[in-house]
């Protein structure tokens, strides 16, 4: 395998969708609020990921199913708007900078191909008192004005690693709109009111479309 | 050399061959079971593959004639079913996992054009009191429990490493079946009788054919 | 993203321009170089230049906005000659080698698209005691005797890091003729006085017409 | 610059040249045999070869001029048999062994296109008590044999590292013959004494069709 491999399940009917991620991190805060998105959206998976720049090893469940490593991309087409959710076990290595544009450059063209053209990603943040905060940072000031003024704290000055800041970042570059919301942690362990308060976050940013849409 | 390289020294009618690791790893034991098994079956060489992932040195044997590191593809045409036995003296770097992707895509791209679309990997595992014990990892719980009933016992809920793990997993992506049998051993040298246990086991789990079709 | 990708704003239209590179190192002489000359000469952001050798991660400015790490190319067409000038805020790491040549080539190549055929790099070099002083390499011993009479010192038996050194290196290997200007700094902070220094010096040696013509 | 890139200064007539390689490494043996072969034989540069895996830096010499890091390749067209000889200055770090791959890799290219079919690389081994002795390593035992009568004795059961022993391995793999001779040295400088050993070894090997051809 020398490039990433995208094998897509189904192909779901998607009208200018969102694409939203949350991958293992900080308190795991943004996978935590995938899987939250995901189930209360009731999305459905229907593309898989792999690729050479993920952990070279086959996880093996209790039962002895071995499983390669990939990122999954979940379909809600009951919410309004359409959303692409997109998660996973794993995020490459943060000795290897180059895999991380690989894969988000595939994971934005594989979502350009299905209409979108707003991204919003979702992380955590280490505090050491959290409070329940979220952070915002967006692609333009009026973007995040809009974002602050649904009671976001503006994360400003600091960098954000891995996929949740560069798939907003070469979004961007592509002229794609969008923010990433990050849930205050203490990072120490899977912090699950963190990620309920980005998800509730990113259901009011949503606005009530979503909320009532299901 | 920029990419794998693949000479193929002949061309073996092969139908519908179960493609079999072993190769370099704990205790050897998938490498010594695949060359009990190329014994066995008397097993033919047809391929080489060369990778510029594998160590970037030539191994020199007593005589003074150099070798560049590369796998081993056997054929086996007098059993039933047909096997194409992989195996080699080497793996990439363990610090190398894009390495991994790329040899191991490469090797099910292989095998495919052959008509594979069964695996089996086979390795070793480190246990403290190994007692002859095959565990089994597979791509589905039907193919688990088959196998679990034969006598392996399942390797759950843990990862496998290389070559051994990522062949199945990126098999499994790509549609086939397959399994891995892991090897009890201490690791501590080439340990031939956990080898001896793997090589037994493939021949029952294969079936009677196998047995009796040489 | 799997290669350097390069966005262009506008096209200027430029003649027989000069490549002028200023990137942050020691002291980032070069990069307040580039910004001195950018100010100076009016000159306008027209290319982003965006690569997967870039770090990892988006940085996020106080008013909460995000940014994926790129090079500038900036035109300057009302100084004779016209110039293109390369900046940025980061280079790729020290420990990735590739990745240097992959963005250093790309530049080449866009910049000789434009009809450069001549380049400057701009750039720090660590001394005790810095006294003003700029130092000079060049693609031929012309070069850099045109370049010492106009006061700069050699900068011989030695090696020049990065795209600083790199970007001379290949535009000579494809037959460009060039220089690199080193100002002595003590490296120990932002050198606005080295940086001062060098662009004064890079002022009077691409001539007075640079001075006049604004 | 994506790829190794090769730079053809003139195309010299050879007739089945041997490709005979030396470039820095213990004792520097194999550089320094390569330089007294191409004043030995008055081999004139031909081409340059240009490489993303050298070093990422720019060498200045005294008069301040710059040289991006290169291999070198020599046509010897007054000997018989004809020589292309490659050096360097330099060899890809030795974390990184996809560089010497395809580099290698292409450097057996090129020397294809021009007609080689026979490789004799140069090294130096280290000893503690050199005396002169020249090792062999060679693609067959019948090679071996014959360069074995001529004084050197068998390297055997050890590894070649970098571009010295790659180059013999991938040229075995392309069906092509030849050997590599070491140089036994202490390896604490460079070694004048065993690089003559290697190219005097190297001058009756290749016959006296090479002393007389002069």
């Amino acid at each position: 395998m020398q490039k990433t491999y995208i094998r897509q399940l189904f192909h779901p009917k998607l009208k200018e969708p969102i694409l939203i991620e949350g991958l293992p991190g900080f308190g795991n805060v943004g996978k935590i609020a995938a899987q939250l998105l995901i189930k209360f959206t009731q999305a459905k998976l229907f593309t898989e990921l792999y690729s050479p720049s993920l952990p070279d090893y086959v996880t093996i469940n209790k039962n002895g199913i071995c499983q390669a490593p990939h990122y999954q991309f979940y379909a809600s087409t009951k919410s309004k708007p359409h959303l692409i959710i997109l998660t996973g076990n794993t995020q490459p290595s943060i000795d290897d900078p180059v895999a991380h544009y690989k894969i988000c450059g595939k994971i934005i063209d594989f979502a350009e191909q299905h209409g979108c053209k707003f991204i919003v990603t979702m992380g955590g943040v280490p505090m050491p008192r959290p409070a329940g905060q979220v952070y915002v940072a967006a692609t333009s000031p009026k973007r995040a004005a809009e974002i602050m003024e649904k009671g976001a704290a503006i994360y400003g000055g600091g960098k954000i690693m891995g996929a949740t800041g560069l798939l907003l970042g070469l979004a961007k570059s592509r002229g794609w709109k969008g923010a990433c919301l990050l849930g205050a942690t203490t990072a120490l362990k899977a912090d699950k009111e963190a990620a309920f308060s980005v998800f509730k976050f990113l259901m009011k940013m949503l606005g009530t479309d979503v909320e009532r849409g299901l």
